[in-house]
């Protein structure tokens, strides 16, 4: 079929409620997929929840609240006054039920997918408040606070979650807004010491929030400090939004992205809660004064307070990853379409033929399938903690399972923002000019995915959490003789370590190096090998006389960051290439799935290729050659199937609103009907008489010497 | 002296027209210095730009014009507003004059970098005007355009340069505008065959220009289609600034970044201009509409017209520079103050002080100061080859300098614009969450250098044009005994390649490795291996049949596009050790001068290790170890320095327009006055009975099954 020919009729043709693609430019790619899309969307969405997307796109789509112009430039207090509207409408909307998220607790994070496809900031001030809010309130406080969240539940109230200060993030144990307790009244006084000690960057805090959990000192009358503990603080009248008495409250401004959610500070002025309103479930003030808490092993408590916080950065990772997916859907599908040189006196070809753009994007394609099954896959792993949470189990291997999701979202968010972060900027490279434009959406992504290197906790800092945790099992090996086995089994592999370090690069062909399992084993050695450097380097900075402290410090260039980003990079291939060598994993879609995983693999390792060499676990030219050649014959092989393989990831139109990344792939029609529709795009400026009757006179400012 | 004492009163002792830095807690680092600032700045500078520099900045920031609000919320149309009033504010301080230009050509350059230091769009728009079309005029036009020229001084008309389309942008070749002439009317018929051929991303077009420079397909009557050739074509009535019939004209809308700049688009409906309005160097068309062309040796003019577009890529690289300089003045004075964390019980340390931060940004800073130098020096080359051009210089070495500069060029701005691009997001990593907020300009300053990646080439397409450059030198030794030697001398060690490509790395100990003969070494290596390597695979394509053109493209990854990289990194490094080992660079700055080339050598190094092991270069797991140790303890002997090093790099705090960077260091404080001074930051929201009163009906909206 000729590129020219008129659109085709589209048939509608609805399988699990998914029309079929319309026809056009792409149809070339789409014919020469290897497998079908629609079983492998129903493959990784399963049947209820592909309903279910499905119903939350529609709605967005048929709602004129939702409408919007692709690269609409909408001030500020606009953009927040919309987002809020759009998140009152959510509540009308109610798509997952609290009945129905116990049920299923991915639907959850499927809502939150499909929110922040169309825009992060309706998704982040949404979930601020319920899950943020609320959920740090029924985790954390008693029945007495049950209030609070329902008040959440029909915007009553509205939440939000103030822990970092102006001078602090990362190091929250510096945090010095104090909560001292009263016994006279039985309250406790809020106070922030001076404007450094201003809440910051509290998300819904801005302009909505009517009560925070803030996070502060807390003091007994016998001026005792018990650390951080979180409080439920009014800060505006529900009734006109006016900040409340000793309230100093505002929005921080303009930020790089997610400009419709109101980030916002707030600064206390000794104001006053009741008893009550303290978060107690770790420790309460008794009406007269007395510090009490219900702990006895706080090893265990501590495992545990790690395992909750871990919800966050996986939901991060996950974020991250529908960003990295939109980007390529939009650059995939104009590499497909956007034709640039050709072969001497012949058509001009796509410039997804080309090795070097082939080169730049499929392997962040592959990376997000292997992300797509990796933050599915500790999702439930989290659940399974959270489930062990509400049942309040308190064995063993319930705090291990804390101290193991910890190590696992503090090396997938970095893993997740940072693949993403440099998806979309490779994204909006490879789409040139066009990429640049605003209305094909790579520079929101790429400003609303920003956040994720930093929120719950800056990427690098978060980092040392995870080797810290993989040291300790070494440590365990080491001095008590530990078997190296944790639940869900990340770090089994560490406890063959000698074995392991023994092991060199095996493959000696192509073909060979194209199976998943030589990357595979090539990450073990890694890991091992940077666990054993990492320890050797932490030793010698003890024995040349440097503290503890310093000898941290010191170890992680190069060794203890690498060592964290390599086990997670381990975990993430390790999963996904059990996914393909799975038996329940249908056969037409093994293939497929089964090069990406190589793909990913090899693309991921070959960052780390100097360490390999640096260990000999790779010896002389060969081990490099073949993994670069495999990484290139892997692209080249899945070129044909990128189209389809982003065809999976793609939202609707409506919502992926970027006209050289719609479904139709008629990017210069779409494109230029974007331009024709924007605002004003034909009329002269209105400071037309600046340029032609005020002509400037040259040099008239100009000093005279 | 305490951190919290306060501000002291600024001793505004003037070098140079230089004010001493406010004291403040940036003191602590700025006493450790082993170095002057001041000193450096004057190295660097020179007093007569030094000078001019406090000129422009002073005068911008004495203009109310020019005032501005850290992260102030602009719409588009009032950016677009406020950028033409204060361009045409420039007519009128004529900072530069024309002789004063011709006398030294680097003012224009430091004008750029004064201007775009403190807005981009403007200085893109000011120097569209005159360079782009002003300057594209005086080069490729004759007598008769100067009329042209002249009318740009005085803003009489505004230009613009229109060269891509919608569907073409790096192969220019497929340009499909045509300019038809009719010798009955001595006219060119200017014609878009379809929007698809509309001109796209013009600087300037979208609500400004009066003219544009047009690149349209020659025809003569008979028919005959002679190539590309620019016109002068008139879009708007400079009178009234409304499109000319015919023309339809309009603005692209919102861009990623550079804001103020109305890009734009423009379909030619048979518009006809006169036969005068070919801009005629290279051919024109006679009344009767006989082309000629006064050009006999198109070899010699191919190299010189290479070498007439280097120049835009030289400023790209340049301006990448500038970006890059702000960022880490901001990342840096940051790093200085902001503390997190400390030894146990002690006061907490400036984030500085971890290794891990100094990694993260001082290698960026040793890249600024190699950058610096580089982008001078070949500016100087470029200017040598314009005075060649003209003074008609038509010999072979001026030709031959047009390839080298060509080649340099094409090179020096995927350099300049990716470590920039690299260097700003790690900027904005390393700021954390304060350098998410807008007004800390990390942001902006991402966004307005993005385009350096993708306009006037693409960097991945501009890459094989130097790797082109690089074979056919090989090509010319193997096929024809040419010995490798060129005007710049940028490929003279290619002669030695065998010689080089038997050399191993030879440092044994950290104190060789970190002088950066060692780095510089290592790169002729790798340029020889890379060039090798790539002409043996162009070969095995051939061999396995590809054609010219697959085989060229099958070859990039790995090879000849990781050649181009290592050549200009060589260069560039080759350039900086050059400066650190002249006896006329000041004792008192070589120490850190040297440390920074070694730095920014073994870091560049770096990225290539694995083809340094793969080619054998490096055996055993000594050499990289003794890389990152080298890299390690330089970037911990350099932080001290760090601070100085960037007050030599930043502008007057009134361009930097960054709180958080700011000469007094005090970031909370100027991060607080910014928010407070917001628009509204304290005020409810307009939309607060939204929220107040009309309370949403949870589920109202679900459907009922």
């Amino acid at each position: 079929m000729s590129l020219h020919e008129p659109r085709q009729p589209e048939h509608k043709k609805m399988d699990h409620g998914v029309a079929d693609l319309p026809s056009g430019p792409l149809d070339i790619y789409r014919k020469k997929a290897s497998f079908s899309w629609k079983d492998m969307l129903l493959f990784i969405e399963g049947e209820e929840i592909l309903v279910f997307k499905q119903h939350v796109f529609k709605t967005l789509e048929n709602d004129p609240l939702f409408a919007r112009q692709p690269g609409e430039d909408i001030p500020i207090g606009k953009m927040r006054e919309l987002t809020f509207l759009r998140v009152k409408q959510l509540f009308c909307y109610d798509f997952t039920t609290k009945e129905e998220s116990m049920a299923n607790p991915w639907k959850i994070v499927v809502l939150s997918d499909c929110l922040g496809m169309y825009d992060w900031s309706i998704s982040s001030k949404f979930f601020l408040n319920k899950g943020m809010f609320g959920a740090t309130i029924a985790n954390t406080g008693s029945e007495r606070h049950s209030k609070y969240v329902e008040s959440t539940e029909d915007m009553t109230t509205f939440g939000c979650f103030a822990l970092t200060e102006l001078t602090h993030g990362s190091n929250t144990r510096a945090i010095r807004t104090t909560a001292t307790y009263d016994p006279s009244t039985q309250e406790f006084v809020i106070n922030s010491p001076d404007f450094e000690a201003a809440k910051f960057w509290v998300g819904n805090l801005g302009k909505t929030a009517t009560h925070a959990v803030v996070f502060a000192q807390l003091y007994t009358p016998d001026q005792v400090c018990h650390g951080l503990h979180s409080f439920i603080v009014p800060v505006r009248d529900p009734k006109t939004l006016l900040a409340l008495p000793g309230v100093l409250v505002g929005d921080m401004g303009k930020k790089l992205g997610q400009n419709g959610l109101d980030n916002g500070f707030a600064l206390f002025n000794n104001v006053r809660i009741p008893r009550e309103n303290l978060l107690n479930k770790t420790g309460d003030v008794s009406p007269d004064g007395h510090y009490v808490t219900p702990f006895k092993d706080p090893n265990k408590r501590f495992g545990a307070s790690l395992g909750s916080l871990s919800g966050g950065r996986v939901s991060i990772t996950r974020m991250a990853l529908v960003n990295l997916k939109l980007a390529l859907v939009v650059a995939i599908r104009f590499s497909a379409t956007r034709r640039q040189f050709g072969p001497k006196d012949a058509e001009e070809i796509p410039v997804l033929e080309y090795q070097l753009q082939q080169w730049r994007l499929i392997p962040y394609l592959a990376a997000a399938y292997a992300l797509e099954h990796f933050t599915k896959s500790i999702f439930m792993n989290f659940v399974e903690f959270q489930i062990g949470q509400m049942m309040r189990d308190t064995g063993e291997r319930q705090a291990e399972m804390g101290r193991e999701i910890h190590a696992i979202g503090c090396s997938s968010k970095p893993l997740g923002s940072w693949t993403a972060q440099k998806g979309i900027q490779e994204c909006r490279e490879a789409c040139g000019g066009h990429g640049y434009l605003a209305m094909n959406r790579l520079g929101d992504l790429r400003n609303d995915n920003d956040p994720n290197c930093t929120y719950e906790g800056d990427n690098n800092v978060l980092l040392q959490q995870t080797s810290n945790y993989l040291l300790s099992w070494l440590h365990a090996k080491h001095h008590y003789g530990a078997r190296i086995e944790s639940p869900l089994h990340t770090v089994d592999f560490l406890d063959d370590l000698h074995n392991i370090l023994e092991s060199k690069f095996a493959a000696t062909t192509l073909v060979e190096c194209m199976d998943s399992a030589v990357a595979l084993a090539a990450y073990k050695w890694l890991v091992c090998f940077l666990l054993e450097e990492s320890q050797k380097c932490l030793e010698q900075q003890r024995l040349s006389g440097k503290d503890k402290f310093e000898a941290h410090n010191n170890s992680q260039v190069y060794f203890c960051r690498s060592l964290a980003i390599a086990y997670i990079e381990h975990n993430c291939l390790q999963r996904f290439h059990e996914l393909t060598t799975d038996q329940d994993t249908p056969a037409g879609l093994r293939p497929v799935l089964s090069k990406l995983c190589s793909l990913y693999g090899l693309w991921s390792l070959s960052s780390h290729m100097a360490t390999l060499y640096q260990g000999s676990y790779f010896i002389g030219g060969k081990p490099a050659e073949l993994v670069q050649m495999a990484i290139l014959t892997l692209c080249s092989q899945l070129k044909d199937d990128a189209v389809t393989l982003v065809d999976v990831l793609a939202p609707p139109d409506f919502i992926l609103n970027s006209p050289i990344g719609s479904a139709d792939g008629q990017i210069y029609k779409n494109l230029w009907s974007a331009v024709m529709q924007g605002n004003q795009v034909l009329e002269r400026p209105s400071w037309w008489k600046e340029f032609s009757s005020d002509k400037p006179m040259v040099g008239s400012l100009r000093p005279k010497l």
